[in-house]
């Protein structure tokens, strides 16, 4: 039988999740505590009891997206080539979706939250970083030719790009561009679209295997049936290995 | 004196200026009715005749905004080389600039204003366009070499980049990036991203001018000092010219 300890932790968790799914749903500030209680069936008493505040929900949610995100961006030392590339891009794109909420009212977020303004930051810099070392790796594998300034320059455009896709999504099509069965068609664009910018700077070989990998997948499969076949090419690289 | 009619007119763009200062200093969610009337030492009733709703004064400003994108825009038809670009996109940073609480809270915005849900698909069409031409005009002032797939995932990326640079330079530093004292380096920095993303692309002596401007302008003068220095350029070129 699970001792108090657990189920307490298993509620709060439970709570967690319910939250991200209505974040990320309606918008964090279309949601409220009361929807959130309601939405799990509990009494908004046994909400506050977990999280006494609506800000907390939010902070510990970030916290989750940047342990996440964190333990993502590692696998940027292994990336060699086009295809690695790839796949590192496409499991940013795919985290960045999960978390779509903070990403769709990030402005109004940074202007309330006091943690998210900080740690925001923090995340910028982290996958500012990574970035530059999925380019130094790809250099070391004599995948791309770039001098250290269109390095800096490459990967802030990426960064920038890779953050912002989404909204760019939600802005050409507000209705329809963030419901689920749209994901899988907007993330492939987004990581295309990120790894484009490096398209000048690839050895003829790997622009080649780039554009075939933008054919491959130009069809998405639904979200459903993509899971599989990602796993299936992440199993069979070195950076798939080593972020499973 | 003034007719009547006049007056009304005159007080109707008046409560539209300061309006926009508002907006851009406190965010359009975080500025009432109130404090538009308290701010133009006029009654709230007064407002009301002019702007039965805060609503109203959203969609006016976005139709000013609208309105001078598109007589920028038609700039890009006389841009044929490095200098020319240069001029463009520091004017459209500066557009984006005098208008920047539409950028800083647009997905709410989008969420909760029908008329810039639609207008703001139909800007963001008109800009990739606007760039498309821009990278044709280089094309044949023999500026750049672009393939046509190459030229509409740069253009992407380049309105992708120009949309969010200032809401990319928020997060970084909620609280300096957005203040006046800052602009002039901000869009600078701006509008040197968006012109980086086509750096590989540009024939050997453009990239060295491109160069050139950069380190010219590296050290951007104040906002208050910068504007003449930046009439001269604009007065020193076809497209200047075309559009003051």
């Amino acid at each position: 039988m699970a001792t108090p300890v657990k189920k307490t932790r298993r509620t709060a968790e439970r709570i967690l999740d319910v939250t991200l799914e209505l974040f990320n749903r309606f918008g964090e500030p279309n949601v409220s505590t009361t929807l959130i209680s309601a939405e799990l069936n509990i009494s908004t008493g046994n909400l506050y009891y977990h999280y006494p505040a609506k800000d907390l929900l939010v902070d510990r949610l970030f916290d989750r997206y940047e342990a996440s995100l964190s333990a993502l961006l590692k696998a940027a030392d292994d990336v060699h080539d086009v295809e690695d590339a790839w796949l590192f891009f496409h499991m940013l794109f795919e985290l960045i979706w999960q978390y779509r909420f903070l990403y769709r009212d990030l402005n109004d977020l940074l202007s309330k939250n006091r943690r998210t303004e900080t740690h925001f930051q923090y995340v910028l810099k982290e996958k500012t970083q990574a970035v530059q070392r999925v380019l130094a790796g790809l250099s070391r594998g004599n995948s791309v030719r770039l001098t250290a300034p269109e390095a800096e320059s490459v990967a802030t455009a990426m960064v920038v790009v890779s953050t912002y896709w989404l909204s760019y999504e939600y802005v050409r099509d507000p209705r329809h561009a963030l419901e689920p069965e749209n994901a899988g068609a907007a993330l492939l664009r987004g990581a295309s679209h990120v790894l484009s910018l490096l398209a000048p700077y690839f050895e003829p070989a790997q622009k080649q295997h780039l554009l075939g990998l933008a054919q491959a997948y130009s069809k998405p499969p639904s979200p459903a049936t993509s899971a599989p076949r990602r796993a299936a090419v992440a199993a069979s690289t070195t950076i798939g290995r080593a972020v499973q």
